[in-house]
């Protein structure tokens, strides 16, 4: 099956480039060097590549200030020089000598100047990337579950997939943005992926492994923490049970004789169904330290997610708030995980919403290693159908000032592990990735796997460059493609945002599959995502004076941000409380009239989209060009159903007409 | 795999028993009497069976005006006197005389009196059961559609089933209730099952054919209006091409060369995405005519299914009433079709609700065959995990008046034909069959299969009197359980009614499967069921005056009864009109209270049935002891379910208040 190659399509003709090193990274350098011919764009100032290890007056001679520069690289930095004529491209490491390569390719294929000199060190060490990608396909949701773009890139008919060029291909997308990790395989577990671990899948796990090795990403297998009774035979999972803490050190000891330099593992435990160590009287600690005590000889990481939550909420019951559960959970953990644990924070409280606060817990553990998870893929954004560039919510997100240790407590500075002085950290996502030709579905969801790397890497770039560089690597360099792409990219969330959910009250989605309006379909459900709508008003009171508490879990300065009507920022107020439809926003509208000109305003954004998006045929492939159509129409459709669909939910229940005498059906 | 008998449980041992005759259903009467052995109940009288033509002065010396009773008796008619001493069961037909034998059982079983003369007749000429059981398992909703009690009996592994003699007591036990036709294949013809008319399943098809013909049950399938593209590779389907006409032809020639016998075609054309003459610009008269002409040289049937409408509507649309469109599809084709065309024509003009007024189209055609269907399978009342005795509903439907010739032109009347001096008439059902030990999923569930016998035989009982006799032969004769059973079963319909959708809304269920409250479940969709509540008020305006007009498809008598607010009856209320939530009801309560009370009685009546169930512990067979009590564990749940998220709703909605101040969750 033929397949695109992303940002990555465009080749460059280096005509006096010299790589140094023998390793299989810096071979992998070589391999793209060697990539462009000479029909592809020229580049022939000279050129040198190397680790700073094999930096020598004989082959580099370099100033005593620049000899500083580079001892003094962080893990995976690198510097580009310009000196006497010649490119320098110098890598703490060999990864980052690729990582080089790859920025010293971006900015020639964008037109971009090369300065003299030019530092780049990435601020996260864990940039990772997860796989919800099933073998067994007893998972209803397909095999990608929340997948939108096709099947998995790395299994077929009940097992690993035999032709393994395309994941040689997507290693090199990965590195490209920065990724140094991954797991294949979802964190829900079934029957045939918990044998990835054992002798019979170890072998080809093994093969994927080396290919992604010679890219500079570690591998790491999601598990089931039921393994021990699951392949094991024993009848326990306990965590301190003497025969579960034997069977692991001796899986983890398999393990690493076939893959040795395996980064360890992502589990999802005692979660949406998922078997965990409550089973049996244990703490998280206790379940997640058992795994990192026996991997740890071999310098594996246990990834334990912290989406857990009682799943079977009684809608009735208006004091349980399954946005308190992380904190909940966990808060008083801190301290008590081994170095080697990783706790991983979804990013809001609740569950990858088009909008949502930031979860709590992110800043309130100082004791604990963690890493923020984002979602790529557009599981309750758009499914790939509708355009959702995700790089400016995550933006806010990374802005986000905690006040953990004062004003300037970003979440950018918590994630990495700095705030709190931790020698670890770092940022895991979803991925968008199946195996659709254009690889997301959507040809521009490829900007939000782009973009998901390029800002982990540095979360100081704003969306805005990281849309154009996408842009123009993938779509080409036409200006008004660049203009309009990008109009429509950076508008794309808010859009989203207009025409679906208001004011991040969330989840009025189908269920199950997470798609479209159904805005009553999570009211009386058990999962604990309601919006309370009745005649007078909407939200979840969730303050400390009348509601759940949920507020209680933020610093005290974010904590009186939300807990008040007067200061609760327009966006998360129906997170935060239940208003009447007739409440003034600080935008001056009424909720009720808010509620209506998002949605008429949703709706118009998209038919701009596709009047814009006709302008540009045959300005860029075809291929592309059509499948963004494509698309563009189903997100008018669906635009148009969410619109009235809310609409008329909120006339229904309020009574309150349109002031602008909009078409609302009865 | 075991399974029980139901009603024909018990054995009667006959010790002076004579039949005579030779014919495979006389052969089907003798192996019924030599069932009994000396540990069942002795019955002693001599008793005589025969068809009236064998009757003679040698066998049995009748008075004159007997051989005028049998002479004059209906088809499938007979007699049972009680004679100097002897029991003489005497049928018009062969079957009749099985008939007899099943009635004679009933009155013996039952402990009732034989008096010296009876003399029944059945109502309807067609007594027919469907089944939409699926070979093919690519219909997603399981291998029964909308069968709650296992998988088909008549299907395993894409095939027909090998083990045929579960299908032989099946046959017995509609004979027992006067079914004398059936389809064994689902309404929705998949690829496989079309197939059944080919030589590919005739000859496996014909010997279930056989079976049933021993007990005087005709056979018929359900087909796929696009056959002749799907198995004859035509281009076309259309009813007035040629080579369509042929290959009908010759098809049916085929089918009756393996069974000479064969009842015909079901047919559902033009529904829910099911191909029919639509496609080709013709009309239904034109489809169905077709077939018709081609199966009449053999005496073939063709039931032509009215179930059509709009099945992409567009909710914003308040015009288009899918209640309308039975009528408006086949009102001005009345007098259009063959004589051997039956229009089989559900009983409320929507889909099988727990209250829907009658369909008008029944009563308005008086030029063309019809019967009457009902759903003996559980869709939308419960899934055979809620009690409900649908008896009493369609008695209900039976005694209507339509006043289609004035008054008392009763349903009963209309469906068997009789009122419009039509040839042929009667009823068919979709039945609640499956390979479930109890072959109903809910043991109580077998009374509405034998109630849909015993009512179309004779549509003059009374609902009670059906349960009375299901109760007695199926659960035994302790005082209690008949007592208590038939308490439950006769205020089940109520019941379910009262915790479920109120005043014949409808249709607030869960998307696809219907099982389970979703109030908005179809409010935005595209299935035209609405219930259109807002804040002032709740139903669907039907009216000439000011809504759909659907009123004006009823006979005068009939439109005026529905077509006003002081007229309408409370319990269809909502289905023809919008009213606010304080209009107040025949009852003298206001729509809102009554939304209330109804839904906490409910929940109160079956919180008394478990009850009473306690009380029958060890006074029944164990396992339909248990297999009630699990079921009315779940329907408590389930209810609770329904009457919290209905009165949640309606309070959000209304905002007034329950005037007894009961707990509804705000």
């Amino acid at each position: 099956m033929s397949y695109e190659l992303c940002w990555l399509k465009q080749e460059i003709y280096f005509t006096q480039a010299t790589v140094i090193g023998t390793s299989d990274i810096i071979h992998s350098v070589r391999k793209e060097l060697a990539r462009g011919t000479e029909n592809d764009l020229c580049f022939d100032t000279p050129t040198i590549l190397l680790n700073r290890d094999q930096v020598s007056n004989e082959n580099l001679p370099l100033s005593h200030v620049q000899h500083e520069q580079i001892n003094h690289l962080k893990r995976d930095g690198y510097v580009i020089y310009q000196n006497n004529e010649q490119i320098q491209v110098i890598g703490s490491t060999d990864v980052a000598v690729l990582y080089g390569y790859y920025h010293l390719r971006r900015l020639i294929l964008t037109g971009q100047n090369i300065t003299s000199v030019l530092v780049e060190e990435p601020y996260n060490q864990i940039r990772m990337i997860n796989h919800w990608d099933n073998m067994d396909p007893s998972d209803f949701m397909g095999s990608v579950e929340r997948g939108y773009a096709g099947n998995s890139i790395f299994y077929e008919d009940l097992k690993i997939i035999k032709d393994k060029s395309r994941i040689q291909d997507y290693a090199r997308l990965l590195a490209s943005v920065g990724i140094n990790g991954l797991t294949i395989n979802n964190v829900n577990v079934h029957a045939l992926e918990s044998k990835l671990i054992t002798p019979e899948f170890l072998p080809e796990v093994a093969e994927l492994a080396l290919i992604f090795r010679a890219y500079g990403i570690r591998f790491y297998l999601s598990i089931n923490y039921a393994s021990p009774i699951q392949l094991g035979g024993l009848t326990t999972s306990d965590p301190l049970d003497d025969e579960v803490n034997v069977w692991w050190a001796h899986t983890f000891q398999t393990i690493y004789s076939y893959i040795p330099d395996f980064g360890g593992v992502v589990v999802k435990a005692d979660s949406e169904g998922r078997p965990g160590p409550y089973t049996y009287g244990r703490t998280h600690a206790d379940g997640a330290n058992m795994l990192a005590k026996h991997i740890a000889p071999y310098g594996g990481l246990v990834f334990w997610r912290c989406f857990v939550y009682n799943c079977q909420q009684d809608w009735r019951d208006r004091k349980t708030d399954r946005a308190r559960a992380a904190y909940d959970h966990f808060k008083d953990l801190d301290g008590s995980f081994l170095d080697n644990v990783i706790l991983q924070i979804k990013n809001g409280p609740i569950d990858f919403q088009v909008r949502e606060p930031l979860s709590p817990l992110l800043g309130a553990l100082k004791d604990t290693n963690i890493v923020m998870e984002f979602q790529v893929t557009q599981e309750y954004t758009g499914h790939s159908n509708d355009i959702c560039y995700l790089v400016p919510q995550w933006k806010e997100y990374m802005e986000f000032d905690t006040f953990a240790k004062g004003e300037g407590s970003l979440i950018r500075d918590v994630a990495c592990g700095s705030l709190h002085g931790r020698n670890i950290g770092g940022m895991t996502a979803v991925i968008n990735v199946g195996d659709d030709a254009n690889w997301t579905g959507h040809t521009l969801a490829q900007a939000n796997f782009y973009g998901y790397g390029r800002l982990i890497w540095n979360p100081c770039l704003s969306a805005e460059e990281i849309a154009e560089e996408w842009i123009r690597l993938s779509l080409g360099m036409d200006q008004e493609v660049v203009d309009t792409t990008y109009d429509i990219l950076l508008t794309s969330w808010a859009t989203y945002e207009d025409y679906t959910a208001p004011l991040s009250v969330g989840f009025m989605v189908t269920p199950s599959n997470h798609y479209g309006c159904n805005i009553d379909g999570y009211e009386y459900s058990r999962w604990g995502t309601y919006h309370f709508a009745d005649r007078n008003g909407v939200g979840v009171d969730r303050t400390l004076a009348t509601g759940t508490g949920y507020t209680g879990q933020y610093f005290h300065e974010n904590c009186e941000l939300y807990e008040h009507l007067e200061s609760c920022p327009d966006e998360l107020l129906l997170f935060f409380h239940h208003v009447p439809y007739t409440h003034v926003l600080h935008s001056g509208e009424t909720l009720i009239q808010h509620i209506y000109n998002s949605h008429f305003e949703g709706v118009a954004n998209v038919e701009a989209y596709v009047e814009a998006w006709e302008r540009l045929q045959g300005k860029m492939e075809q291929v592309a060009w059509l499948n963004v159509r494509e698309r563009l129409q189903k997100q008018l459709f669906n635009a148009k159903e969410w619109r009235d669909q809310i609409n008329t939910y909120f006339f229904r229940k309020s009574g309150i007409a349109d002031v602008h005498g909009r078409e609302i059906f009865a």
